[in-house]
């Protein structure tokens, strides 16, 4: 593999560690040691060099947003008048904090974005309000999730 | 708040602490305790009941998909010859380790599925080989995203 | 006016005792027989002449399905396989009670359905396990129904 | 049940009284009575209940359109220039007495109404002179629902 | 039949006379009559009374196109910014001689035409300086029809 | 102008015998005769050399359909399963009467038909029965003629 | 075979010479004039007739631009508020050499053209930047080849 | 530049060499060494290296298809049953000499071609002959160049 143009391996006891982590970022470090089979210090040292190259990017708590009462996940195309205005448009989007992910993607919309909303409603006045508001959108195509049977990171 | 048909408060300490463990998990417990001016025990007595509440679902390393040469991100609209095939299609979606998200929307697809790919020509063999030899799939419609700007968790 | 082959002529009067049933249709007859200025034996005689004419076809409580937790509306395309199957396939739709309206349209689906659902998770349900379900039908296209904000009859 | 914030009990009594309200809203208290097997005074004590609780809605005659020369019942998808005119547009089309039901929904529409027109001339007079003469209408997509085989509410 | 709100009879000799018309407008009365067994002048006073009841709106010779050059039919759905425009853009697709038929259609066209052109070279020319500069044209869709196989009038 | 590859002249006094004809094809030739200043037998042997030139494909009596209480124009794209079943497809479409026209066009359909019904009933039980029967159709597409404003043949 | 109204003859010897150099344009005459049996001098005669007659229309190198970096193909559909601006358009679309063809297309685009990018990114930037700020443009549609299985000339 | 994981370098003398090569392939060695100011075996050398690279991958006859009376050049769409048919359907295309090009594209077609007929009659007989009797073949949607601008090669 080539990282940052060197050439870095990445072993077996990396993956190891690295999959632990990416289920529980908590995990221990001499719990993992232990199942590795090495000490912590040589475990720590690994975990530097891998943050220094780039493959781990953080580590965050999952919060589940359906007990925080966000039920209504939806995708939202956007068409904008001119795309001139689409990194205007991004600007406006990141504004409102329940647009989780905004794309830039081939097909027929300029923007394509994953919005959490508390219910129906929420996603409607968001819409509304929000979304439509912003200079350049001309119209959006609403599809909504629901039920969501896959959610992961990539395998290592 | 109510969770699990019980009555839970999640007051301002609460937050404090949430937000500094959804962007970093590793957060040291100590580190927030001195940040909020409680103790340690008491920061670990209020998780445990975040955890137990189910607002917590998880902590996970975040693994960067690019440094590991993969590029191309792909949104695959499915349609199926009869949505009773769902359950059975998504069964064999998720052994594909490509997939990363599936949801089942409103709109004309039966099934919409985000994909993570190394590159235009692995999304095709992706699509002609696993995904299009499902039982079930008729067709599939696809756009890729040309660039990301958003990529964020619900705000507390 | 013609009905049924014979002209019959529907009066001021008329319009009136109409428009009072039909914004409440428990209105007492001698409420109207008061607004009117003629007697209540009037009343009955001209609503027994506008029932046979078919002008009325019935009378009906209206119940607020969000206060039996009915909250979410949806419009549903349906694709039959082949339009063949199209009685047959609304026969099938009668005995699913949360389907409201059912119609032949023209455009691009065979059956058009409006349909009114506990909230999204029984509306995934319904389509997959009663809709999608039923011989010919190929594929559906929904739609959900955020806010409504006009539902009423036509003015006389 | 919970209407209000606060727990309401319906019972099968309750339900036979709605039942047969519903299916015709001027069917005598007394007969009802009768049925159940309760005093009138019972009857009309529930019924207040109801009516205080949000249940019922109101009671309304039903008209048969067709015998006043509406044959033709379409349904209309609107675009809008921008969706920030959507509260104004809704405002005008509550003036034209055709529009029967106005929905803001997902998918490619901004507004969704059905409309009942005499026959397809007057549907594009309607639409002609009417809906698109609307401030912010940019577009309409027209569909005639040519036979209607369900209509009903729903079921208690 | 009631033509004109009168009551018009037409009966089997009318029908032979319009159907040997239709086929050819020119068939000599004489062998029409000698056909039917009534005489040349009762076939006159028939055909006079059948253009008066408005049933024959006129007879013309049909030319060939392609033999003039004509070889590219095509159909052209066309929307306008705004169906006010309608009208006027009608009056200005008057004026393109290849313009045989002009509709006003549900769906998602504003107007619809029938265009005959020389080849697919002049469609283009028609399309980018005739039809596309008309004011309110906003994007027009074009499909040529690339072989005719039914063209008739309804049977009598 | 070459027909039938070899070269054929109209000149301007043909033209104006076909102007006459494609607009009323019962003029007498004597009233042409007057107009262009030429004798009937000249006429007469132009028409004869029109018609050996292919030019007049023959001459009809336009009937008014409406008139016959033909009211409802449609125009139906229709899916087939497999082109190949086209040709008998076509067969199927000419033994429904209503069908005056079928075109094999560019786009998304296989077949785009003119249909002529009395109402919109009729329509629907031409679709529900004749056409969708048709074995290899698989779905349509319907739009209603709403009004037409131009009807003709292409100018001389 | 008539070109320029002139009739040319291109006999098998043309074919031969024509076809070798479509598959190699620096095939030495005297190779082909060895193969075919007649004198080099012969062969250039031929040649200047071909190009003379308009069937050659030059000679080229082809490069390989997968070796360039150039890995991304793609096909946009591009909107245009007026097709009045279209040559205009043209003429902006020329100035990018990444374009290396566009097509004036029936059906729902104004413009079709095909773009040969260093990557998708690259593909990002030349729509954001190049395609949409062209005046006029008002919505684009790309699909990007994900593989090429045919690219030849016609067959001779 | 990095070619077949080795370095290589173009200077400006190879790009003048194959800008030269790229609009005449025939060109004389002589006359490019001429305007380069180096010996012809120098040139030759050189095309030698270029060919080795791969950036070089043929020279070819440009033939004017429309002097050889090949005037309508069309896109088509093909929707496939199943894509796992995909690879024995671009054979079936491959036998098709009309095809120029063929494409696994995203978006809603599985295979998207480049055709060229004679007239759009031979298109016709293209598509329901040739193509859509290809098994998988389900659906086909085309579209006809009705003028092309742009035709070139990316720019060195």
């Amino acid at each position: 593999m080539k990282i940052n143009d060197k050439e870095i391996t990445i072993d077996g006891i990396d993956k190891t560690i690295l999959r632990a982590l990416m289920s529980d970022a908590r995990t221990p470090v001499l719990e993992i040691a232990r199942e590795v089979g090495i000490s912590g210090a040589a475990i720590h040292q690994r975990l530097r060099k891998l943050e220094k190259s780039g493959i781990i990017s953080g580590s965050k708590f999952v919060i589940n947003p359906k007990v925080l009462g966000y039920t209504t996940m939806a995708f939202i195309g956007i068409y904008l008048d001119k795309a001139m205005s689409n990194p205007e448009a991004v600007k406006q989007l990141q504004k409102i904090p329940e647009v989780l992910e905004c794309h830039y993607t081939t097909g027929n919309w300029s923007i394509f974005i994953k919005i959490l909303c508390k219910d129906n409603e929420h996603l409607m006045h968001l819409l509304n309000k929000d979304i439509q508001s912003i200079a350049g959108v001309s119209r959006t195509e609403t599809f909504i999730s629901l039920n969501q049977q896959i959610d992961r990171q990539i395998k290592i």
